[in-house]
C-alpha cells in the first residue's frame, strides 16, 4: 500500500484537529495512500515531543525548514498562526510538494497571490483547511445545487455568529491585529465566502457597502504572556490595551449570476456560539444551513404540489446518499465537528493521488479569491462606498 | 339568502367561541345558510342579557325548554356543563332540529349512546365540537392519510398535555367528578381520540393497559363560590377538599387495521400549556402534529429520493390547496384558535343543508364511539387487565 | 358608554382587516370608547354597499370628500391605495378628527412629512397600520428591550421575506410604480424598520450600502384589467410589460447607540411565505421573532447560570403577563394574523380617550421616520454610497 | 504512567465504536491509567488480523479463553453478539478483571442475574456499553435532576425510534429470535430503560400493560450466509422464512417515586432514523432530549418570571459547565455518536483506578435491573395483564 509522510508544521488548537484527522483517516476511510504521521514541528518552549507523544507523531522538530526540505516528508501541513503561514508553504511548492494549510493561508493580500501563483505555476496541490466544506450536509447542498435541485439562485444570506468576545475577555492575540490580521473578518467571514462560492458555483463581483465595528475598543491586557505570545488564556492585569482588530463586519454583494447577498461575521452575537450558516434562494427551491445542526440541511422543493411543500430537515447521515457518512455510521448516528477534517484529508489524499475528490478542494487560488473578496468588503467599509471586485487584485 | 334562526344555550368560556364562530361565519365564508343569532340562554344570575350585548345575540332567555321549542328557532347549540348536555340536546333532536352541542356530549356512555341513537332514528343532523378537526392542519392530515400519501397506517402516538393544574390551583369545579364527569381524561384524552379516529380512519378495537393517577388529592377550597358553583377563578381557603377525577390517564390500544397506538393526556406536564398532538407513521410516511403550532402540518415523504427525504414543515395557509384557509388570509398569514370553531360552523350549514362538508363532521354517533374508548380506558387502569372494545357498549 | 362613528375610506384586502377589528375589538376587550361602523366608502363601481351588507357597517358611501367632513363621523380609517392615503387623511386632520391609516401613509417623503407636520400641529391624534407591532410577542420584545432584559444592543438583523412573485405572477398593479410607489421596499422593509425602531427604541442614523434588484423585468399584461386597476388576480394576456418596482431591497444601517443592522425585503425567497422577523443581540441578551410563528419570542438570557443558558421559546399566550392575550383565549390557545389589527385598534380607541395604550402607537410622524430610512436606502443603492439620515428630510 | 492493556473480544460494529473508543481516550483525556490497545480476539474466518491492523490493535487472537486468562491483559471487553456475552464475561470475572460489555449483557435474564451476583460477590469492576447516558446532554439531565433542578418527577415519555426495518430488509440475524435473542425490545427499549433509571434515579415497580407485535412476519431468506451467519447485508433470494422477533414493543409504567411513565421501541416509524430520546416533567421544571439532536437538551425552568418562560434549547458544548465537552472541542463545535463511547471509556478507566466518573457508570446490576423491566414488560403483553417487578427476578 502506498503511504505518504506527514510533517505538521504547528501545533495549538488546530494542531489537535489536523492530528486527529491524520490519525483517523485510514480508520475509517480507505485512501489510496495512507499517511504516516511522521514529524510534527514546533517551538522548542512548546513541547512539541509532549505533542507527538500525546497524538501519535513518531517524531518531534524545532527546525521547520529542515523538515519541509527532507526527502522522508511527502506532504506539508501548516497550522501555525496566520502571519506565519506563507514562508513553510513557499518552502514546501519550492520542494515540490502537496501542501496543505490551515486559512487565511496569508495575512496579506499580496502574499496570498504570490502564494496560488506559485503553487500554480510549480504544479504543486495544495489544499486550505475550509473544512465547512466537507461537512456532508454543505457538500450536499453544492451537490444538490449542481444538479439543479433549487434552479438559478437569486438570494444569498451568510452569517458565522460567535459570542464568546465580552468585556471580560482580556486582550488576547486574536485582538492584535500584527498577530491576527484581522478580527471576526479573517477569522469567520472567510468561512462563509468560500463556502457560499462553493455551494453556489459562483464569484463575488461587487460590494455594495460594508460596516467594520469594534465595540470593545480596550481591554486588560493579559500578565504573564510575552509580547507576540498566542496563549489563548491566562490573567488579566489592571492595564488596558487596544484592540486592533474588528468584532463584527457585515457586508452586501453582487455574485456573478446576479444573484444578491449578505454577509456577516460577529462576535458579540449573544446566544450564537458558533452560527455558521447560510440560507440560499433559488428559482426552484431552497437551502439553508446551521453549523450548530452540522448533520442536517433544510430543503425546499418548489417542484412538488403545493400541498405538501414545506422546508424539510435532511439528516445527512445516510450512507448511500450523503457524502462522506457511509464511512462513519449508521444513519442518524450523528458526527461532529472534527469529521470535518477527517473528510478533507481524505479528499486531498485522492486529490494527490489523482483521483476525484468527493467534492472540489478549496485550493491556495480558492483562499486568494475568497482573501480578495474580504479586502473589498473592508474596503467599502472604510471608503464608504461600493467597490468592484476588479479593482482589488 | 336562506336564513337559520341560532339559540346556544349556555355561556361561559366555551359561549365566547360559539358566539364568535356564529358571528364571523357569513363575514369570512359564503355558506348556503346564513346563521342569525337569534337568543342565547343563561341562568338568571348569569346575566344573559349582558353576554347577549356583548356578542351580537339579538335576545337573551332564561327559560331553555320554551327556547328549544320555539319555532323561532333553526338550530341549537349547546354550550352547558357536561352534565347538562343531554337534556337540551334531547329536546331540540325530539323537535327535529339540527344541534351542535360541546363535547363530551353526556356525563354517561348509557346516556351518549342513548343521544346518538335517539339522534340517528329522528334523523337529525348533529355536531359536536370536536374543533381540532378543524385545524387546517389536521383536517389536511386527514386528507393526506385518505388519498393514500402514508401508506398503511402502522403507529400513532397522540397525547394531550397541559400543565395549569399545580398545587396553587384551588378546587376548581374540573376537579369535582360531580361536575365535571372526569379530569384530563375527558378533557383531553376525548380530543385526541377522536382526532386519531377522524386522522387514521380507523377504530380502537382493544385496550392493552392504562394508568389514571391523581397526583394532588387533595386541594383548597375555593371561597364565595355556592356548591355545585362553576366559577373558573377566585379566592381559596384553608379548607381542604378531595379531587375526584385524575390529573391524567395514559393507555395504549390497537386500531382495527392493526396500527399500534399510544395516548396520554395530563395537567401537570410542566411546559405544555396546549400540546395537542399525534404523531401517525404510515408504511410509504408519517405524519405530525401539534397544536401549539397549529397551522403547520409535519410530513415525511419515504417516496421521494432518499437523498432530499426529511420532515418537512407544511405551512398550511395556501388558499388553493389547504383546507379553509382560502377563507381566511393569504400564505402564512396564520389562524388562530377560535377559527377552528368558525370552521366547523361553516360546515354545520353546509352539512344542515345537504351539501358536503369540508371534513366529515364529528357526529353524536362519532361522540359516542369516543366514549366508549375512554371508557374501556379507565376500566382497564381499575381492573388492571386489557379491554377489548366489544365489552364496552 | 362613550361611542365613535367610524368610517372607512377604502375596502379591498385591508378594508376586510379594518372591518374584522372594529367589530371585533369591543366583544374582546373593554375599550373606554366603542366604535360604531358607519360607514364605508368605495368607488360606485367596487359595491360598497354590498361590503358593508357583509363585514357590518351600518352605511355606505361613494363620496369621501362629504363623508370624512360628516358631523357624525369621528374617527377615519383609510385604507384606499397608497397614492390615494393622503387626501382623505389630510381632510380628517383639517376636521380635527383621528385618524388611522394605512401603511406607506404617502407615495412621496415630501407628503408623508407634511402629514406628520400638519397632524403634529393641529394636535389630532394618529394611528398607522404597523400593526407587527402588536404582535404580543413583538410587544414583549419591546416591553423586554425596555426594561433591560437584553442591555445594551450590538446587532439588529430583520428580514421580511416573501416568495410569491414568481414568473408565472403578471403585471398586477403591485409592479407599477405609479400605483404602488415602490415594491417589496415600501411594502415589506417599511414593516421591519418600523418594527426595529419600536423594539430597540433608537433610530437609524446612517445607511452604509444598499441592493436594489429587479429580478423579472417584463411580465404579461393583464386582460381585463382598467389602466390603473387595482384588481388583484386576474387573467394574463401575451403581451409584455415593464415592471417598474423593485423585487428585493437589502440594506445596512447604523443606530444611533451605535448599533449595526441589516435588512432585506423580497418576494421571490423561496420557501418564505411571510417571513417577517428580527434577530437583536445585547449585552446581556438576545431576542428573535419569524411572524410565521408569530405567537412565539425567542430570549436568550446570558445572565443565568451558564449551564442552562439557551434559546428559550416563550409561548407569549399568557394572559398574566404577555400583553394584549388576556383578551383574547387561554395559554397556547394562539391567535393569528388579524388579531394583530383588532389589538392596535383598542390602543387606538384608549390613545383617543386620553389612556396609555399598551404599547406606544405608530403615529404619521413615525411613519414619517420610517419613510425616511427607506429614501435613504434607495439613494443609496442608486448611488452606490453611505449615506447620513440627516441628508434625508 | 500507569497503562492497562486491554483485549477486546469481537469485532463487528461495535468493534469499530470500541476500539475508536479505547484509541482516542488518551488522546482527548487525561485518564488515570493509559489504556493499551493490545489484543482483539476474533473468529479465525473473521480475519481479526485485518481488524487489529486497521483499527492499531498490537496483536490479533482466536482464542478468547487463551486471552481472557492471559496475565497481561488487564481489562476485557466485549463485543459479541448477545448470545455470546457471558461465556467471556464470566471468565473475566472469574479470573478477577475489570470487564466491559455490549448490551444486553445476557440472552437470558437468569444468565444476566448470574452475571451481576458473579461480579458483586467477586467485587470486580464491570460497565455496560449504554453509552446514551454519556451523551453530555444526558449526563447533564442527569445532574440537573440530581441537583433538584425540575423538582419531583410526574412524567417520564420515553421512545426509541427506528425505520430501517421495512419489507425490503431480508431475514437478518435481527429477525432471528436465537441469535438476537429479541427486536426493537431488546435493542432499542433497553437504551431508554437504562437512560431513564439514570436520569430519574428512581426504579420502575410496575408494568400497566403493552403491545409487543410483528408487522411483518415473514421475509427473504438470505442467500450465501450460513445458518448462524451475523452478516449485515447481503442478496436476498425467493424463499421466505419467519420472522421471530417483535418489529416494536410498547409498555406503560410506574416508577418507584409515583411518576408515571410510557416507553416504546420501533423499528418501522417512518421518519426516525435514530429517534432515542425522552420527555420528563417535574414539578419545578422539565427536561427533553433527542439523540437525533444529542449535544442539545431542551429545559423548561418553571421557577423564572412567567414572563419569560419557555423551552431552552442548551447546547451542551461549553467545556466549563457540561460534562465530558472540556476535552473535546470549542462551545458549538458538537461532537458525535462515538464520542460517548469515548466518554464511557474514559469513565470506567476512572472507576477502575478507584477514582468517581464523572456520572454513575452503568454495571452488570444495572443492566440485570434493566433486564426484568424488559422481561415484565413482555410478560405483561403476552399476558394482557398488569405485572410488579417484585414478580420477575
Amino acid at each position: 500500500m502506498k503511504t505518504i509522510n506527514v510533517a505538521m508544521i504547528g501545533q495549538g488548537f488546530m494542531g489537535r484537529s489536523h492530528s486527529n484527522a491524520w490519525g483517523q483517516v485510514a480508520k475509517f476511510f480507505k485512501p489510496p495512500i495512507k499517511p504516516v504521521m511522521h514529524t510534527v514541528f514546533g517551538q522548542s518552549d512548546e513541547d512539541p515531543q509532549a505533542f507527538a507523544d500525546n497524538w501519535g507523531w513518531q517524531n518531534a522538530s524545532t527546525d521547520w525548514e529542515a523538515l519541509v526540505r527532507s526527502p522522508e516528508i511527502g506532504l506539508v501541513d501548516i497550522v501555525t498562526p496566520n502571519f506565519m503561514h506563507a514562508p513553510p508553504a513557499k518552502a514546501a511548492i519550492a520542494a515540490g510538494k502537496p501542501v496543505a494549510c490551515e486559512k487565511p493561508i496569508a495575512g496579506t493580500l499580496d502574499e496570498a497571490r504570490e502564494m496560488a501563483q506559485t503553487a500554480n505555476k510549480a504544479g504543486v496541490k495544495t489544499a486550505v483547511w475550509f473544512c465547512y466544506r466537507r461537512c456532508p450536509a454543505v457538500a450536499l447542498a453544492h451537490q444538490m445545487v449542481r444538479d439543479g435541485e433549487i434552479g438559478e439562485i437569486r438570494h444569498v444570506r451568510a452569517r458565522y455568529l460567535q459570542d464568546w468576545a465580552d468585556e471580560a475577555i482580556p486582550l488576547l492575540w486574536r485582538f492584535d491585529k500584527n498577530l491576527a490580521g484581522s478580527g471576526a473578518h479573517g477569522d469567520l467571514n472567510a468561512h462563509i465566502v468560500d463556502m457560499t462560492r462553493f455551494v453556489t458555483g459562483h464569484e463575488i463581483t461587487q460590494i455594495c457597502g460594508a460596516i467594520a465595528e469594534t465595540f470593545i475598543k480596550k481591554r486588560k491586557r493579559m500578565t504573564g504572556v510575552a509580547a507576540g505570545g498566542l496563549a489563548e488564556s491566562h490573567g488579566a492585569g489592571d492595564e488596558m490595551g487596544d484592540v486592533t482588530v474588528d468584532d463584527a463586519v457585515l457586508f452586501l454583494a453582487r455574485f456573478s449570476n446576479g444573484a444578491i447577498a449578505s454577509f456577516e461575521a460577529a462576535r458579540q452575537a449573544t446566544g450564537n456560539q458558533n452560527r455558521n450558516g447560510f440560507e440560499i434562494n433559488g428559482t426552484k427551491g431552497s437551502l439553508k444551513f446551521d453549523f450548530e445542526r452540522m448533520n442536517e440541511l433544510e430543503y425546499y422543493d418548489a417542484r412538488v404540489p403545493r400541498r405538501a411543500q414545506g422546508w424539510s430537515t435532511i439528516m445527512c447521515t445516510h450512507g448511500g446518499d450523503h457524502p462522506y457518512v457511509a464511512n462513519w455510521w449508521p444513519d442518524a448516528h450523528i458526527i461532529g465537528y472534527e469529521h470535518t477534517f477527517t473528510n478533507e484529508a481524505y479528499d486531498f489524499l485522492c486529490d494527490i493521488d489523482g483521483q476525484k475528490p468527493t467534492v472540489p478542494i478549496p485550493t491556495f487560488e480558492d483562499a486568494y479569491q475568497t482573501q480578495r473578496v474580504l479586502e473589498a468588503a473592508l474596503l467599502s467599509a472604510q471608503e464608504q462606498r461600493f467597490v468592484d471586485l476588479e479593482q482589488v487584485k
